[in-house]
C-alpha cells in the first residue's frame, strides 16, 4: 500500500469516526428523515443505506391473515414467522383489520406499523392495502354500489364523491392503498368479474377511472394524509379473456389494445397519477402479463412516464412456473418478473423470496432490485408513512360509514337505476292504499324495512322470497333444486295473489357471477340466461292478472328476453349499496326519477357476443339465422318517467383542421310533467379510415336537469385529438376525413351532424 | 434534333419495318407462341407486346351468368356487353357452363376460348374457374362429402384420390382453376361455412390441404392438361370472425396467426405449390385483407416465395370503399388493392376498371399492372393454355362422374362416418326379419331405396320425414312453426311405432347452416343446440320402448345433449357424398366398420366457446358455473365396432437435439372380433415455453387397418421442426426443453412419454 493510500483512508476512517461520533452526540437528520427534504432525495438516501436483503423485503407483501392478529384484549399478536420477516422490513401487508371494526383496525394498523418501524433496522413504515371497488374491503364501512351501478350514473362528479369517501375511509382505518379501481374494459358477460369493472366502453370507463382514482387520492393532495393510493387494474386486456374464463389466454389485436383497452389506464397515469399499477392475469397474446416488459416497462414507463410502483396479482409471479409455464423454475419466474418491471412480489413465498440469493450469485441484477425498491420507498414517501405513521384511532370511530357517506351511497344509486321498460304502470301512486308483493329469489332480508321508511301509510307491503337460487354444496354452489323451486314460486303465487302490485326482485345471486378462483369456486358462466326458474316465476306472476315490475339484481349481464317481454315495467339495479333498497322504492314511486344509462349492451343471448355498440360496421354487415339480429336493449339506453326531445343539433363549422377544435350543441326540452335528469351523450362515426373503423364511438356525455317545459342547450368540444386512432404504421394518426356526429339519448337513437378534419388551414 | 439521333430513330424505323415485313411474310414464331420456350420468357415476351388496357384485362375476371349463354342448338351466345369486353381479352370467366351437362359444358368451353382466343389480338386464352369444396360445382358431376367429412377420415391418401377425382372432372368440362380448397381453420361452429373448410386444427388441416392441392392439380404435373390449378383460400383468418358472422372482423395475436392459421397456407404454397390464393373478407386486426401488404407481399411473396396469382373474393377490391370503408372512393380501393398484391379483380366492374385512367396518370403503377399481368399469364401458360386450349367433348361425357368416382365418394363417406355412441344396438344385424323405421326431417329423397340396395330382403324399411326444419317464405328461411312440427312428429311416431328399430335423420337442412350472403339470406347462428323440435322428436321417439339410432346430417358443429344422452346409437355423417345414404346403411349393418375421428371438439353449447382441444393450458384451468365443463365430444374422438388397445410407447431416446430426431412408436392391437381401422393420433405438449403454449398440438396421425387378434406397431418421427413456435421475439424459436409425448385414440386418451429437447450434442 502507498503511503497516499494509507493516509486517505485514515482521513476517511477520521471523517467516519467524526460522523459517528456526531451523529449519537448531537444527531444530524439522515435526508431520508427530513420531511422537508426532496423525496428523490430521500428514496436515494435511504437506499443507499438498505442491505440487499432489506431492499428485497420492501419487494414483497404478505396477507395479514397469515399470522397478524388483534386479540381480544385488543393487543396485536403476530406469529414468529411473520416476526422474524418484519426484522429486515416489509413492503407491506394486505389487509390487516379487515375484520375489525374500523377503530379496532386503527389500532390493530397502528400497533403493527408501531412495530415495523420499531424492530427493523431503518424504521421503515409498511404499507397496508385493502380492495374497494364498492367500499372499503372491511368489516364497518359503507358498501357502495358497484363500479358498473357507478358507470349507470354517467356522472362524473358523483362518482368522484364516491370514491373520495372510499378514500377517506380506508386511510381512517390506517389504510394506505387500495387494489382497485378495475380499468378493464368488459364486453364478455360470462366472466364473473364484469361488474367490478365499469363498462364496456373505452370512453365512458376512462372517464369514471379518472374520477375514482382522483377521488380514492383525494386528487393526489390527500395522499399524504387522508386519503390513500390507487392501484388501477389489471394492465392489461384482463378482461378480454377466451371464453370469459378467469385466467384464460387473450387474443386481441395490437391496434384494440392500444386504441381501446389501454386509454383508461394511460389516463390513470397521466390524468389520475395513480399511485400503483396491478399486473393483469394470464397472458396476453402469448406473452405472460408479468412478464411482459414492453408493457409494464415500454408503455407504461417509457412512454407514459409511469413512476408509481407495479404489483403482481396474488401469486402471479411464481405463477409464471406453475401456472402459465413460462418459466422453468421460481427463479426463472422472478427474474422474469423482475426484468420485466413487476415491483411488488403480492403474497408469493417462493419467487421474490429468492431475490437475495440470485443476486448475489449475479450482482448485475441489482440494479434492477434498487429500480422495484426506490419506487416502493417513493410510494412510502408519497403516503407521508415517514412523518404520519398512524392515525387516530377516534377519528376512525367518528367518520367511517357516516351518515353523509351513507347519503351520499343512497344518491349514486338513484342515478345508477336504469328503468329498460315501463307501460306507464310506473311511477306508483303512493297516496292510493294499495297492497304491495315484494317477491322473488334476489330479494334481501333488508328490503321490507327499508321500502317500509320510504312508502307512506297507504302502501301495504307483504314479501316472499320463495326460494334461493343457489346452496351451498360440499362447499360448492348449485342451483337449487327444480322441486324446491317449484314450492317457492308456489309460496310466492300465495303472498302475490292478494297483492294490488307485484314486485318482482329476480337476477342473481353472490354465487351466480363472481371471481372464479379454482374449480369448486367457479365464477363465470357459459350462459347468460337467468339461471333457475326465474323466467316460469315471471310467467306464473304475470297469469295473477295484476300489474308485475321486475327489478333487476344482479352483477352480469343478463339476456333478459322473457322479463322484458312480460314485465310492466322492468327496472335494472345491478348491484346497489347497503342502502340500494331505499332507491329502489324512491324510484318505483316516483319520489326519485330515474336517470341512468345502460353502461354495457344487453345481448339476446350468449351466442351474440361480442356485441358492444362499438364494434366495427363490418361486423353488424351480417346477422344471425333464426333470431332478431338486434341488441335486447342499447348500449347508453334508458328511459325517464318524463320525456326529452332533441333538436336543433349545431355545428360551429362544418370543417375543422388539426389545429382547431368545433362545438356541437342539441337542445333538450323537457316535454313531460317531471324535472328529470337525462345523458345526453356524444358519438362519433369515422366515415372513411385508413384501418377499418368502429361503427361509431362515444366521445363525450353530459348529465344535466332539466325542469318539465323547459329547454337547455348542451355544447361539446370536437376536439381533433377525439378522432385519433392508431393506424397502418401502428402510430397514433389523426382521421383526416369526413365523421358523421351523432348527439342523442343513446348509441341507437340520436341526431347527426356531419364535418370534415382537414389536414392544414381550412 | 441531333444528327446522330435522327440516324438512330431511321435505323431504329427499319428494323421495324424489317420485323414487321418478316412476320407477315415468313413468320418466326414468337416466343411466348413457343411451347419448348422457358416460361418465363414467355410471359415477359407477351407483356412487352401488351398495351395497358390489354394488361389491365387480364387483370380481371367476369361471371358467366353476365352474357355468357348456351343455345338451344348448341350454340355460344354471348352479350354485346362480354363482346366488348373479350376484344382486349380477359384474365378468366367464373363458372362457364355450371348449369350444362359436362359435355355441353365442354362443348360452350370450347366455343367460349376460341372466341376469346380469336377476337383479340394477341390471342390470349382465358381461365375458366369453378368451386369445388365438395366435387366440381357443376351439373353432372360427382358430387362428394364436404371438407369436414374429408378430414374425418383422416385419411391422406384416400383425401388426395377424392381431390384428384374432382381435378380430373373440371378439366374435362373445360374448366382450369377451382377457388378451392378452403386452408381456413374453424373454431366458431356459429359460422356457416365451417365444413366447408376441414377441421379446427392446424395439422390435421395441413395435411388435408397439401393432398387437396396435389390432388387437384394432379400433383403439379397435371396441371397443363389433366388436371386445374387450385385456389387456396381465404388468405387468412378468415373463419376467425368475431362472433361468427360472415365478413365480421378478426381479432387475433399475431403469434397465434403465425402459428395456427398460417401453416395450412404455407404447405399450399411450399408443399404443393398452389397456382392461386385468394385473400379473405374483411379484415385482419383492423387492415382490410385485400389491402394488407404485408400479408399478400411480404408474407405470401417474400417469405414463402409464392409465384402464382392472388385473386379478390367477389367483390372485395371495391369493397374496399363501400364495405370495408378503408377507400374514399374505387380508384383508391383499386390502388390498395394493387399495391398489396391482389392480381386479379374478382366480378368487379368498378375498381381495377379504373387502372388505365389511373396509370395514365400515375406512371408509376406500371410496374404494378406488369407485375400483377405477368402473374396471370405465368398462370396460363402453367395450364397449357397456349398449347391446349380445348377439351375433348367426348372425353367429358364417359369420364366425368364415372362408376368409379361414385365408388370413391362412397369409400370416402364410409371413412368419414364417426361413430360418437353405441350402446351395443349397432352393428345392427341384417340377417334377422326386421322393419327398420327411417324417420326425421334430415332424410332425404333417396334414402329409402338407397338402403334397400345395401340391406338384404329380410330388412322391411319404412320412412316418414315428418316435417321440413325450415321453409322459404318470403326469400327468408324461417324456421317451420311449431304447429306443423308436431304434426310432423306425430306422423312419424305413426310409423316408427311399429317398426323394430327407428333410424332418426336429424341435424340440419340446406338453410340451417350456410354461407350468408346478405340480410335476407344469412347462413351463420348465434346457437348451435339443433334447430326446431328435433330433441322433442328423439324423446317422443324413445318412448315407444324401440331402439333408436340417430344419424346426424349437418353442417356445423352441434351441442347434441339429447341426443347423446338419449340415443342406443349416434352416427355422425357430417354432409356425405351422394352415395351417402348406402355407407350409412353399410355402417348401421356392419358391413362397414366406421373409423372416422372427429376433425373438431363437440361443445356442450355455444357459450363454452372457444373450445378446440389445442387452446392454452390456462384456458382450461376454470370452468363455469352450473355446468360440465368437459366437450360433448373429444377432438379426434370416434368409435368402432371392434377395440382398440394401447401399449408399448417407446422412444428412441429420451433426448434429442436440434439436429436430431426420435422415433416414437405404440402398439395397437384389436382385442375385438372383426377388423377394423384406427387412426393413431399423436400429440405433442410443450411443458414450458418461453410464451404461453398450447395445452398440446397434433404432430402427426396414422390410419391402419387392423385384423381381430393382430397388433401392429405404429411409428412417428419427432423432429425439432414439429416443435417450433413463435417466440418472444416474434421469430420462430425452437422449443428447447422438456416436452410430453401423447399416442393415442383421441385428444383425450393416449398414452406418454417424455423427452427433452437439448440445443447442442447429447
Amino acid at each position: 500500500m502507498s503511503r497516499l493510500l494509507q493516509k486517505v483512508i485514515a482521513v476517511l476512517f477520521c471523517i467516519g469516526l467524526i460522523s459517528s461520533f456526531k451523529s449519537t452526540d448531537n444527531p444530524i437528520v439522515e435526508i431520508y428523515k427530513q420531511p422537508t427534504a426532496n423525496i428523490e432525495s430521500r428514496v436515494q438516501d435511504l437506499l443507499k443505506k438498505m442491505t440487499l436483503e432489506e431492499k428485497v423485503a420492501q419487494m414483497r407483501m404478505f396477507h395479514a391473515n397469515k399470522g397478524v392478529e388483534f386479540s381480544e384484549d385488543g393487543k396485536l399478536e403476530l406469529s414468529e414467522v411473520v416476526k422474524e420477516k418484519l426484522t429486515i422490513g416489509i413492503g407491506g401487508i394486505k389487509n390487516p383489520g379487515e375484520h375489525n371494526t374500523p377503530e379496532e383496525a386503527a389500532e390493530l394498523n397502528n400497533q403493527l406499523q408501531k412495530y415495523i418501524i420499531e424492530n427493523s433496522r431503518l424504521g421503515i413504515p409498511g404499507f397496508f392495502v385493502t380492495e374497494s371497488y364498492n367500499g372499503v374491503d372491511a368489516e364497518g364501512c359503507t358498501s357502495f354500489g358497484r363500479p358498473i351501478n357507478m358507470a349507470s350514473t354517467y356522472n362524473r362528479e358523483l362518482v368522484k364523491r364516491v370514491y373520495d369517501a372510499v378514500g377517506r375511509e380506508a386511510r381512517l382505518r390506517g389504510l394506505h392503498l387500495t387494489h382497485s379501481p378495475e380499468a378493464d374494459i368488459v364486453r364478455d358477460p360470462r366472466f364473473g368479474r364484469m361488474s367490478e369493472a365499469f363498462s364496456e366502453d373505452t370512453y365512458l370507463t376512462t372517464q369514471m377511472i379518472i374520477n375514482a382514482v382522483n377521488g380514492l387520492q383525494g386528487d393526489t393532495e390527500g395522499l399524504s394524509a387522508t386519503h390513500i393510493g390507487a392501484v388501477t387494474k389489471h394492465f392489461a386486456g384482463y378482461a378480454q379473456l377466451s371464453g370469459g374464463t378467469n385466467f384464460a389466454s387473450i387474443e386481441i389485436s395490437p391496434r384494440t389494445l392500444i386504441d381501446e383497452i389501454f386509454p383508461p389506464f394511460e389516463a390513470a397515469v397521466k390524468e389520475a397519477n395513480t399511485l400503483g399499477i396491478m399486473a393483469s392475469h394470464g397472458d396476453l397474446n402469448g406473452i405472460a402479463s408479468h412478464a411482459n416488459p414492453w408493457l409494464l416497462t415500454e408503455v407504461l414507463r417509457d412512454q407514459w412516464k409511469f413512476e408509481g410502483y407495479v404489483v403482481s396479482d396474488a401469486n402471479d409471479i411464481g405463477r409464471l412456473h406453475y401456472f402459465m409455464k413460462v418459466a422453468e423454475t421460481q427463479e426463472e419466474a422472478a427474474l422474469l418478473g423482475l426484468l420485466a418491471g413487476v415491483d411488488v412480489d403480492l403474497y408469493a413465498e417462493d419467487a421474490y423470496a429468492l431475490l437475495p440469493k440470485m443476486v448475489k450469485e449475479n450482482p448485475e441484477l441489482m440494479q434492477y432490485i434498487d429500480r422495484s425498491a426506490a419506487r416502493v420507498l417513493r410510494t412510502k414517501f408519497i403516503l407521508g408513512l415517514f412523518e404520519n405513521p398512524y392515525v387516530k384511532v377516534k377519528k376512525a370511530k367518528k367518520e367511517v360509514r357516516t351518515a353523509a357517506h351513507l347519503t351520499l351511497a343512497r344518491e349514486a344509486d338513484r342515478e345508477s337505476i336504469v328503468l329498460l321498460t315501463n307501460n306507464g304502470v310506473l311511477p306508483l301512486d303512493g297516496n292510493k292504499n294499495m297492497t304491495l308483493a315484494l317477491v322473488g329469489p334476489s330479494l334481501d332480508e333488508t328490503v321490507k324495512e327499508q321500502f317500509a321508511s320510504v312508502v307512506g301509510e297507504n302502501v301495504q307491503l307483504v314479501s316472499e322470497k320463495g326460494f334461493d337460487l343457489t346452496n351451498k354444496r360440499r362447499g360448492i354452489p348449485e342451483l337449487t333444486e327444480e322441486k324446491l323451486q317449484k314450492e317457492g314460486i308456489q309460496k310466492i303465487i300465495n303472498t302475490a295473489q292478494n297483492a294490488d302490485v307485484i314486485v318482482a326482485v329476480v337476477g342473481g345471486d353472490e354465487y351466480t357471477s363472481k371471481e372464479g378462483f379454482f374449480t369448486h369456486a367457479f365464477g363465470d358462466r357459459d350462459s347468460i340466461d337467468p339461471v333457475g326458474l326465474q323466467d316460469e316465476l315471471i310467467l306464473e306472476l304475470k297469469k295473477l292478472g295484476k300489474p308485475v315490475v321486475i327489478v333487476l339484481k344482479h352483477r352480469r349481464t343478463l339476456s333478459v328476453n322473457t322479463f322484458a317481454k312480460e314485465a310492466d315495467a322492468l327496472l335494472d339495479c345491478w348491484d346497489l349499496s347497503e342502502e340500494g333498497n331505499y332507491a329502489i322504492a324512491e324510484v318505483l314511486f316516483g319520489q326519485v326519477n330515474p336517470s341512468g344509462k345502460l353502461p354495457v349492451t344487453v345481448p339476446r343471448s350468449i351466442g351474440q357476443i361480442p356485441f358492444h355498440y362499438s364494434q366495427k360496421e363490418i361486423n353488424y354487415k351480417k346477422g344471425y339465422l333464426f333470431a332478431e339480429n338486434t341488441p335486447l336493449f342499447d348500449f347508453g339506453y334508458g328511459l325517464s318517467y318524463t320525456q326529452f326531445e332533441y333538436s336543433d343539433i349545431t355545428l360551429s363549422d362544418s370543417n375543422m383542421t388539426v389545429d382547431s377544435y368545433l362545438t356541437a350543441s342539441v337542445t333538450i326540452t323537457n316535454t313531460g310533467d317531471v324535472k328529470g335528469k337525462e345523458v345526453a351523450q356524444l358519438y362519433i362515426k369515422d366515415l372513411i379510415g385508413t384501418v377499418v373503423r368502429p361503427m361509431q364511438e362515444l366521445k363525450g356525455f353530459e348529465k344535466i336537469e332539466i325542469a318539465p317545459g323547459e329547454s337547455i342547450q348542451v355544447s361539446f368540444k370536437i376536439s381533433p385529438k377525439m378522432l385519433e386512432y392508431t393506424g397502418l404504421d401502428m402510430k397514433k394518426n389523426l382521421g383526416i376525413g369526413d365523421f358523421e356526429l351523432r348527439i342523442g339519448r343513446s348509441s341507437a337513437d340520436f341526431k347527426t351532424a356531419n364535418f370534415t378534419l382537414k389536414s392544414g388551414k381550412i
